[in-house]
């Protein structure tokens, strides 16, 4: 039976969000495990005793890391925070991955100091998949802030388990990869880009060249390496534009009158299209790839239907053994 | 009286829509001449000799710098082109500032080699200004791919000039300053960013701490100051992003049935709002600070519009002495 150590008190809906989201998911998942790591009186109230089947686990915990602490020394000190003991529990093999919506720099460091990184890997990277405009399956991004720098062969092996996700996760035939950079020209960007762009361009890997911000979100590359840091920009970027423009449309359309309220009304199918198009729901979390564990973030503000999302990603990412194919490929280097 | 020198062959609609913008503007701008740069009787199709005042005049040149051009190497080879040309007039003194909708690295390379940085200068920047959710007056944000890599006391310089237009030009109080970073705290980023937050923190400008990428469209900040590289990314992200959404909304209002192209209609005076509240237009070109006279870029696709409220903003650095403030400030130290 497969094994996710889910942090219960992780986000800002915790623990009923994840709760749901279990309640929703567990019938198709029949042989995984969900381990629930919290405070047993919050769990019991979304939870009932009638509910507790075997593929149930709740591992009380007295702790909660929050987003106001600082990641590695909260891990240090909160030894009894549901995130850290979750880590513990699959570090010594008793779970297969972890799952949080809470501190992303704690899971982070969770990741990377409790699993710890496979051997071969340099950094582990953060990744996402995006929705893009001609691409119903998205893309992926990495790394979007794990990494506050790099080097040319942290992007090329970013690059390379990305695009090992993109086939077997997200079923893509040979993805295409691009670098994320401030021009199309191969000699763009600084010299940790022009080297990575060499590295990308020499590997075994569908390497198209160079990506500019604007075009990311259209879908034109499947697999986005990223610096860190830029990667970082450029998710938050295209996150507060959408955001902005999606509130400045809904403002300009109740404070135009009794007609435009109307025409608000009438366009409802078009704008739940544009909802559905561009909904990041239903690709899931997003994973530190370059761990010993799937190891994987979803928002903080999120409802049940995210987190229902993100479990079964998670479920895939361990029937395809994703992780055991990242170590045979890079332990041997 | 002050002279621009406009890059008439640069751009998607060139020389039309250089020409119809300036003689929208020039009856507001009694004291400006407006040296034209390039194919004389192609000038001539949209500027007709009985509009030729003695606030015109016309420069014949006979090449072009196109977007493909690698720059550096189309302003050494290009010596007649329309760009090359306006420049030197800008360097003799013939001209006050240059102004182009063609190239964005050769404009930069006309700035930087041709006319040249100030004194003390580290580097020149390239500033765009932006709408803003919550600021009709938009904001700044500097560098955005002048450079590829940068200095921390770069990004002071950037930040510095940055104020001084928002405070001149834009009428902005004592701007409030901001870092682009991959996070809040003042520890974030690498030592780049680390070190310039230090020297942001310690100047007298009016600095609020890091910014976000989900947070530099609010208009939380009057200026965004960044590392070129990341700049770059961000604003190619927002303009992407934007451009996805508003294409996918009107895919979605076209092919959803005869009530959505109905609502469609009705909602016309909201849309009106979105769009004139996001109207990058009327804020004017991006500026390359630090150069030894104004040099102004606008989006290559742009119509008389842009080139309207582009030709005022040069007009007011002028009228304000950008420039000769910067000496002032800079070449002492």
């Amino acid at each position: 039976m497969k094994r996710i150590a889910i942090d219960a008190m992780g986000g800002e809906n915790a623990p009923k969000a994840i709760i749901d989201g279990i309640l929703r998911v567990k019938a198709e998942l029949p042989n995984t495990k969900f381990i629930l790591f919290g405070d047993k009186e919050e769990i019991r109230k979304y939870l009932p005793a009638d509910q507790i089947t075997d593929q149930f686990e709740v591992v009380p915990t007295t702790e909660i890391i929050n987003d106001e602490d600082e990641p590695v020394k909260a891990i240090r000190s909160k030894k009894d925070s549901s995130m850290v003991v979750a880590a513990n529990y699959v570090k010594q093999g008793k779970a297969d991955a972890l799952f949080s919506l809470g501190n992303t720099g704690a899971l982070l460091a969770c990741g990377i100091f409790i699993i710890g990184r496979i051997k071969g890997i340099s950094r582990p990277g953060l990744m996402p998949t995006l929705p893009a405009q001609n691409n119903d399956n998205g893309f992926n991004i990495i790394d979007v802030g794990a990494n506050a720098k790099s080097k040319p062969e942290y992007i090329l092996q970013w690059a390379q388990m990305a695009t090992f996700y993109a086939e077997k996760i997200r079923n893509i035939e040979n993805p295409r990869v691009a670098l994320l950079n401030n021009g199309a020209e191969s000699d763009k960007g600084d010299e940790v880009h022009q080297a990575a762009y060499k590295l990308l361009a020499d590997s075994d890997l569908n390497f198209i060249g160079n990506i500019e911000g604007n075009e990311i979100m259209t879908g034109k590359a499947d697999v986005v390496a990223t610096d860190g840091f830029s990667g970082n920009i450029a998710l938050k970027s295209v996150e507060g534009m959408s955001s902005v423009l999606l509130h400045s449309l809904k403002d300009s359309l109740l404070n135009n009158g009794l007609m435009t309220k109307l025409g608000a009304l009438m366009i409802k199918n078009a704008i739940g299209d544009l909802r559905s198009k561009y909904d990041t729901a239903k690709h899931g979390g997003a994973v530190l790839l370059g761990v010993n564990s799937p190891v994987v973030k979803t928002h903080g503000r999120s409802n049940e239907r995210p987190v229902y999302y993100t479990l079964k990603q998670i479920d895939k990412m361990l029937d395809e053994n994703l992780v055991d194919e990242f170590k045979k490929e890079f332990s041997n280097k």
